[in-house]
């Protein structure tokens, strides 16, 4: 190998070492540790045991969740309480389970919920109106909790529910129009849950997959206050001129209005006073723990944003234009320098390739590496390990990268623009492949230069 | 004034402070004078007095030169050298002049090239021909270098020229292609001004427009090798299956590949052994003066990159996810902040409204401030003053810029997919306005958080 294979294979492998300390640090079952301690008869949580029950004072212990990483958050719960958990129902995506001894699981689709899910949200919603004031309730919340709590409203089919997104967002709706439409025709969603289980104890731990970790976002706010009303639902719709919604949603949002349908619970419902929570693992922990590794192995490091969003292709363009100015200027930190960002872009599909966000950036950035010199790699990797309906979690790319794929017979260009990261990086050797990481807070970008 | 509007204020101010500062550094009468020295019979070149030429051993002084800020560049060399300087000619914008003394102004059309550029370029093409060795040639090239230098190779009009660009440009070629081609049919651009004047000295003194100041693409680098052939031109040409290209540029280029016309010249051409290159001002030195200005005013400063591309509204968000992360977890740097980025964004034009890349980044980020604690600014202004065909060089925003706008009854949202900027700003207060500034390294961006 030439010293700048080695450089670039040292600099490769480093990433690498980053990217799976970034992932090792929001481990769902680490993560719930770190936040839930039993000692005897007491039961901590916060990183600095802020709050605490005495777990003799509740008659019973439940569990509840949903989400692609509640599998093993429960797993975590359970080896910690055991066999003073009374009752558990959690809802995964297909396969995403585990071993539980006092959980059920019901199994269900995402990002598109299905029948199951609202079976399985159905009997968690029964469970919760059990809980009296003497129960305390563990909620276990994570990425995909939105898609795996379906529970349309009475009269509403999930399927006109999931019309009337589709609609709001060809429309262009905010995102928080939406949430606030979506929060009226649901069942569990803006507080809902919360008013199911009062008045309970909650705990509620989330695993943030939310930029700046809004925890009226994330499942959209099982257990937070709503801020919106039926009467703004009604202005989103008028505002886009959606006329032609079922007659079904017509009719609750207009006995909404009327205050014939139960409001979702604003801030100072008493269904909240008992609720607790606690995000316990998220973006900046992931990037946090990068930055301790990158320090061990001697960079200099920049936490740049765990909220980065954007076209991907254009956001990977900035992080290039910083990887230039390091290597031409030593700015904004001298090599050997690594840059840290977090969060989750977007892709405007405009090809028929297969890829995911963070492959599409690894390919950009190639593009934006061509003629740098061989001491700079960049990754880009979701800390689920799945990128795209792909088998990769992200990419690592150099400036070598797109000369590998031109050498394989590949156009780098091209590829860009049929959105088929998956296959140039393939053959250019710059997939990165995790396998399923069981936990998901958003993605996990590094520069490293030396 | 509330204690909030009264943050703001400052925030503002001292962001307009900070840019002004940044414009100041790369003015292009101080930048000569910060590079061009003259003691006695000596000159001296560079800010350390790097190269020194004895002014006796030459017969003439000429300069010549083109570009928007070329006119005040000029100025300074006369007021260094006076009389000594025995012919002058330059092509600068229309409105673009100075009074000078030694040096005849041509006034020409930007950025579409016409006659009298190419009437100007001529003379400057004549002028340089008559130079011997024992004359000392000064070349003052600023942005719009390329537009105000026009001069078609023998045989090519204008407008075929500009014809063959546009359809490159359509045809997705990238930027190194075009100037390849565009070098090819040009009688000055790609070293061939550097062959006019030998054996001369020249010294070619740039203010660099482009991102990462690449001495072949500034003014598309009349004194500076060129890397690609005819034989390179025809690949693009077959590459992008332009068979329609009119017959005079065929027949040119036909002859180029055949040796019978000539090439462009390539390094260790001797046309080159008596040319000095520098870049006296420049994207980097704008940001360095903003630095220097934001720590005397108390900031903790960050440079992100000199070297910023991509589609300006995606570039505004990356830039906002960085003020959200400061405001959440005092990352990258603790507040009072101030982090500095420049280059130059583009902006895909999807409606039918006014405005330039640093007010449609100023709208962008307006509404990415929606709902911060008001202690943040954003400014993005380009350094000549002049941001798209406004009367205003950019934007200052904050996080109620949207709501200024809403209380004057315009929709933040509408006005950024109308690409109508201008008028959003303008109603909300957030405009910024210098006037023309007589210089152009691109555009300076400002995040500021107290």
């Amino acid at each position: 190998m030439t010293n700048s294979e080695n450089m670039l294979q040292q600099l490769r492998s480093e990433a690498s070492t980053i990217f799976t300390s970034a992932i090792k640090a929001v481990n769902p079952n680490q993560a719930i540790k770190r936040y839930v301690h039993v000692k005897d008869d007491y039961l901590y949580i916060g990183t600095d045991d802020e709050i605490k029950f005495k777990l003799s004072d509740y008659d019973r212990i439940i569990l509840i969740g949903a989400g692609k990483a509640t599998a093993p958050m429960a797993k975590a719960i359970e080896d910690l309480l055991g066999n003073r958990i009374d009752n558990g129902m959690i809802n995964v995506k297909y396969g995403f389970t585990e071993e539980l001894k006092h959980t059920k699981i019901t199994e269900a689709d995402h990002p598109v919920p299905d029948q199951n899910g609202v079976e399985g949200t159905k009997k968690i919603l029964e469970l919760l109106q059990t809980a009296t004031e003497k129960d305390l309730v563990f909620s276990l919340i994570s990425g995909g909790g939105s898609a795996l709590l379906p529970y349309p409203a009475s009269g509403i089919t999930l399927r006109q529910k999931q019309e009337l997104t589709k609609e709001l967002i060809a429309c262009g709706a905010s995102i928080d129009e939406i949430n606030a439409v979506r929060k009226h025709i649901s069942a569990v969603k803006g507080g809902q849950m919360a008013r199911a289980a009062y008045p309970a104890t909650t705990i509620n731990l989330m695993l943030s997959d939310v930029v700046a970790d809004k925890i009226d976002v994330i499942a959209s706010g099982p257990f937070t206050p709503d801020s919106s009303s039926f009467h703004d639902v009604w202005n989103i719709i008028n505002k886009y001129g959606l006329n032609e919604i079922p007659e079904s949603i017509r009719t609750y949002l207009d006995a909404g209005v009327k205050g014939e349908k139960p409001e979702t619970p604003k801030e100072n419902d008493p269904v909240f006073q008992n609720v607790f929570n606690f995000i316990i693992g998220s973006n900046i922990i992931a990037l946090e723990a990068a930055e301790k590794k990158a320090r061990e192995l001697g960079y200099q490091t920049l936490i740049l944003s765990s909220m980065i969003e954007g076209e991907t292709r254009d956001v990977a363009r900035v992080h290039s234009a910083i990887a230039k100015e390091i290597l031409m200027t030593g700015r904004p930190v001298l090599p050997p320098a690594c840059i840290i960002s977090g969060g989750e872009t977007t892709v405007t599909i405009r090809g028929k390739g297969l890829g995911g966000r963070n492959q599409e950036f690894g390919l950009a950035s190639a593009l934006d590496l061509i003629g740098l010199p061989p001491r700079v790699v960049i990754l880009s990797g979701g800390t689920d390990g799945n990128d795209g309906p792909t088998d990769a979690a992200g990419a690592i790319v150099d400036p070598l990268s797109v000369e590998r794929g031109e050498i394989a017979g590949l156009n780098a260009v091209s590829f860009l623009q049929d959105n088929d990261a998956y296959h140039f990086l393939d053959k250019s050797q710059d997939l990165l492949i995790t396998g399923p990481t069981n936990t998901n807070v958003m993605d996990v970008r590094l520069i490293l230069i030396r």
